[in-house]
């Protein structure tokens, strides 16, 4: 049996009960560690867990998937995502992969961002489709996900940004050489986010937002150290929020009294918060 | 301390070892019972927290709420949530009476249902907002859902329909009488969910969505008795998907080639699932 588990958004206690028991009884276990990270080390997962881990990377899920999966039709592979299995990002290609072999996979579900993000008091009803932000470069600016908010926007809802992270990436140079040499792990932080945000509606100029637009940003969501702060992009792109993972959600007009209430105490500045809140939101 | 700490969907497991740890420890300990119900009773959960639990009508949260935080301040609450405490259904009006009192609120995460849809393959980066459909009457057919459909459907995403339930509802004559009689719990199937939807789009008829639009019907996410059934509104209004609770995805023309194949493999029949898919999927 192939189990996709899901382990939550903070550290090694945020396993369910029952994936827990799934895990300690494993053949074996590997840890999905590209798209997403949990905020504890390897070391202590294996030793909360009592089993060896096997970190997963990019080219082993995609390109070794068989390996995974091999002999999972007679012994447990326990396989662990950061988040739910099928949230931010879904694992249906080694599911599929699985039906393929003719091994069977449960899901362990588990707290994702997606859904964790309820936990800045927006009604999670009100919120449109939800858009990735990449790194920026000098070249490549992709905007493609300011119409997505766009589109969210034209009707009032709130959007979740989910913040790129590079993990095990080359360098250019390393990777024409064919040298295995990995630069440091990159998270952007909401700072980047909402400055990026606003270059693109500099380049666009489709008035969709501005630097008074409304936004949240989330640190760490689900820890004991996890940081809300709400404010202006313009403020947003100054924030300090601490360490990785981030995320931002702008918001949109139909945000109604209940939740700027509850917003309003994780304001950066309660003044500039109401002068943007009277201008723009509110209205359904 | 007032702990929100959310369940999970299915059984008394699903609980994280985080917030297993907190309801251990709580003096007094809370199961918010009227928006969602756990597929355990009440009695397997005290055996496994080994702690009592005192169930919390809508009555006790929204009237008898300082009830709830009597004391707070000084020793730790537990209110239960099944799902995720800021999922499907928001509990910040607890947190900000809390907040009020000068009590400190930590949210213990989980699955929720919004993010536990995932589990039907269908990408959460492409689902709209989400919708509630409620039980109609014979007088009563509230139709808003279906601009919020139509909102989504213009952009191509997917909707998910959340089911309504009825727990601790009284007779009109019982109520009239001032009887504390409650009619038994009721909980919306996928069928019947999928003929409501068609009731509306004939009165409506703006051609929204028809019987050959595709769907999938979802029954006990996370539950090891999870049932996906996919196929065509008009074969899903006949569908029998056993226990509660169902939930149900109405496609939207985005869906793409991945999906698709992760989805027909619960299609109640795979001619008419492709028949339809042929003629309105799969174009972004």
């Amino acid at each position: 049996m192939l189990y996709l588990v899901g382990l939550g958004l903070a550290d090694e206690t945020d396993i369910t009960v029952r994936g827990l028991e799934v895990v300690k009884k494993a053949e074996r276990v590997y840890l999905e560690a590209y798209t997403s990270i949990l905020l504890v080390e390897k070391e202590k997962l294996e030793a909360f867990y009592g089993r060896p881990v096997t970190v997963a990377d990019r080219e082993l899920v995609e390109s070794g998937s068989d390996d995974i999966l091999a002999n999972a039709d007679k012994v447990d592979v326990a396989f662990l995502v950061v988040g739910d299995p099928f949230g931010a990002t879904t694992h249906t290609d080694l599911v599929l992969r699985a039906r393929e072999l003719g091994i069977e996979s449960k899901v362990i579900p588990n707290a994702s961002i997606m859904s964790g993000i309820g936990c800045t008091g927006l009604q999670l009803y009100n919120f449109g489709q939800t858009v990735s932000m990449v790194f920026f470069t000098e070249n490549w600016k992709p905007s493609s996900y300011y119409d997505r908010i766009k589109e969210n926007l034209q009707f009032g809802l709130h959007t979740l940004v989910l913040l790129d992270i590079k993990v095990k990436e080359q360098s250019l140079e390393n990777m024409a050489r064919g040298r295995l040499i990995y630069e440091p792990p990159r998270y952007m932080t909401v700072a980047q986010c909402a400055s990026q945000m606003l270059e693109t509606e500099e380049e666009r100029k489709e008035g969709i937002y501005g630097p008074d637009s409304l936004a949240i940003g989330a640190a760490r969501v689900g820890a004991s150290d996890q940081k809300l702060v709400a404010g202006t992009l313009q403020e947003l792109s100054q924030v300090e929020m601490g360490r990785p993972l981030h995320s931002l959600v702008l918001l949109g007009r139909r945000a109604h009294d209940l939740e700027r209430d509850y917003i309003r105490a994780f304001a950066v500045d309660k003044a500039t918060f109401d002068a943007s809140w009277q201008k723009g939101y509110g209205s359904s």
